[in-house]
């Protein structure tokens, strides 16, 4: 049996190597147009800050552990076409072109950077994306010997790298287009973070929301600065473009595989794409919603690597469902953790819940103890049924205990009632004597149309 | 209306509060023999260690505090008999008894500590019990004169009293009657945490499981050691015993308040005790376990703060149902935090179920980060319904994070295949790409007679 997989970051490189597992007998092949496979992309960030030294620490199966597990694993070597007549797909490797047969196809594409169409972006060696390990070794280098930096776009990598840029002592302005850092989350919790961003000491960095860049100005290929939408110029001698991703799904679509209504690759339960034999996982592949029962397109690494194990699952013949996601995150911007899951109230409005929410802003332990933080937290509720859509939380490093406590309710389809006879652990050194979440719950309750 | 309330820590403060803001006309007292109302007695240990200077951070209101929202406190006022037929109370203020009439009658009497007959514990004035706000101060003075102390029990105060004493240089021998520190969780856990601490280098501790003390021993009424039971005597110049607590139930069933099995005052949902016109609540009252559906008595400052609520809103007469608990709980001993929440595998045995059970043990972030810690998490279920039972863990300030997650799904009454579902937060920072928790529901979920 032929199982080939397309793409080996995270999604690709868990179902090769669960894959393998399950049918030991079989030829397990993975092709992809990168340098490396089986990284943590999401580690780059903290590369690039220096977190750690050497990035092979990203690693997770180099090409000699996947062949010693029986597995090959073609660098380098781009798949140009998918034919599923014949069950082939067409490969260039070194500037020849080879069918390779398969049994089973698993499409592990990812995503890449968006690279808006802004005056410049192409004419600068020192503008980047990130995504890639060369990437991030890029970016690192090119860091470590700059004053100023500027980072376009305020999502995820943005931040991330604002944390980066900021601790090694490079000055950076952050432009996000929207009128938001964190466009995904709410505006007032955006705001929250925002403000706790600026109210750092001594801060070395500028936050621009509203704001776009409009051309990169340079001198012989070097970049040396950018013009905003503020009508002032900045000058930089590294930018960096995290204005999000889009799925890899060229490929499937002229194969003639089914696209979802989110751009990315529509596929079942069990990662089953609109042709037979072709599965679909990672960051090409649409999700389920699970709050909402909506198809979207949130790709992540943990999502991967579930989708990527289920892939492998039903190619080896086990019945696996994967449910879908929460949308669940978390992320940090140097004195701030961020997290979410679940529907933010703007969602949950478009999707045509009524809802209604509660924000509180709380210490994260009892007051008295030493080094206690300021957590803001968010909870979206439905106002006819009562139940739990959402929760946002930002602040120390607590947030994220918050909003993983809310992630099973969703999972369990709790209403805000139900949720707030919760007993969560208790101890000063730990939450305050009734946590920040059971006051928002409490407080929730009441705006809801059940009584609480 | 006179409202009388028995007791003023946690629940009974909390009631007291909760009354009067719902019925602004009705007199409300608080009759405590304590000298101080409204305290955190769960800080005492973090106030002894010196996490704060000033043992008025634990007081939450004061009695002038009380006494500006209209509410009496009656410090150092015994309580010596409820008479419920007449609706009065009768109080001993400074050598004069006198009856106080009730219409409705709180009862949060709490709990005290458990004194074993060892030889010798009541001799010398250096032993102590932590419960009050005095015990605490006395503690911390003679702690700070001291150079080796003895710790009388390794439940959660001895193990607090543990991390105080140790860090304020005072060498310390710890004693634990049964064969694990922390009784109240599974042993293999327990093991866990020994080894952890253990582990510490240059510790100034001994922990020293199936040994009780035979005799305390000392001069002139001055403690000077102890006589243990592996033969051995240690020296001292403080002891704390820290040997349980049992419920203050003494004045209710004289009342002829009915009693529940486990000791302590039987209450309905409502926080109604046996008797019209009496409720009782926090640390004296019985509680139901969520997942059992078995009355406990787990004695806790969060508990009590919510029973304190509900008691008050039905006083007022707005219905409100106190659910139960989970036994959630978390603590920390120097480098290693512990938490649990539902049922351990002994109490599920006990109570009739089939639990089976998984033990992981992992980093609590993506290795390659720095400060990465590790977590051990045993998750419990039922092995005929597949659902989920509790979880302990044991490890990083993490340990925390992921217990909070299960009692969502306890709560939900989730099972193990539902839960592995679930859609955790994840960045490098805070976790590795499938959560510890996710990997022991997968593992359960196979040992369970349900698919996954």
């Amino acid at each position: 049996m032929d199982i080939v997989i397309i793409g080996g970051v995270a999604s690709g490189a868990k179902a090769a190597a669960k894959v393998k597992r399950l049918l030991p007998h079989a030829n397990v092949k993975i092709y992809t147009d990168d340098t490396h496979v089986s990284y943590s992309s999401c580690g780059l960030p903290y590369y690039i800050q220096g977190n750690f030294s050497d990035y092979t620490s990203l690693l997770v199966r180099s090409p000699e552990e996947f062949k010693s597990s029986g597995i090959d694993v073609f660098l380098q070597s781009k798949v140009d076409k998918i034919l599923p007549e014949q069950k082939d797909i067409l490969v260039s490797v070194a500037c020849k072109s080879e069918l390779v047969h398969y049994d089973k196809l698993i499409i592990a594409t990812g995503a890449r950077p968006i690279r808006p169409e802004i005056a410049g972006i192409n004419d600068y060696e020192n503008i980047f994306t990130l995504r890639k390990i060369e990437d991030g070794i890029n970016i690192r280098e090119k860091m470590l010997n700059s004053k100023k930096a500027v980072i376009v776009g305020g999502g995820y990598i943005g931040i991330e790298l604002l944390e980066a840029f900021s601790r090694n002592g490079v000055y950076t302005e952050l432009f996000e287009q929207s009128s938001q850092i964190m466009p995904s989350i709410d505006y007032e919790m955006s705001e929250i973070i925002k403000n706790r961003l600026n109210s750092i000491e001594n801060k070395n960095f500028g936050l621009h929301t509203d704001t776009v860049i409009t051309e990169f100005i340079g001198e012989n290929g070097v970049l040396t600065g950018v013009k905003a939408s503020d009508g002032k110029e900045y000058e930089c001698e590294i930018a960096v473009v995290c204005a999000g991703v889009r799925p890899n799904v060229e490929l499937a679509n002229e194969a003639g595989i089914e696209i979802g209504e989110t751009g990315a690759i529509k596929v079942n339960k069990l990662m089953r794409t609109s042709i037979e034999n072709i599965f679909a996982c990672g960051d090409c592949a649409e999700k389920t919603h699970i709050v909402s029962g909506k198809k979207v397109w949130i790709p992540l690494g943990s999502t991967a690597n579930k989708e990527g194990r289920c892939a492998a699952m039903n190619v080896a013949g086990i019945y696996c469902e994967f449910e879908g996601v929460l949308g669940s995150m978390v992320t940090r911007c140097l004195n701030t953790t961020i997290a979410m899951t679940g529907l933010t109230e703007k969602e949950a409005q478009k999707i045509g819940f009524k809802p209604v929410s509660v924000i509180v802003n709380k210490y994260d332990k009892v007051a008295y103890m030493p080094d206690t933080g300021e957590i803001s937290l968010k909870v979206v509720a439905d106002k006819i049924t009562g139940l739990l859509l959402g929760a946002q939380a930002v602040g120390s490093i607590g947030a994220d205990k918050r909003v993983n406590t809310v992630t099973s309710g969703l999972i369990g389809h709790l209403t805000v009632e139900e949720f707030s006879k919760n007993d969560l652990t208790y101890s000063p050194a730990y939450s305050p004597t009734i946590d920040p979440l059971l006051n928002a719950m409490q407080i929730l309750c009441k705006k809801t149309a059940r009584s609480c």
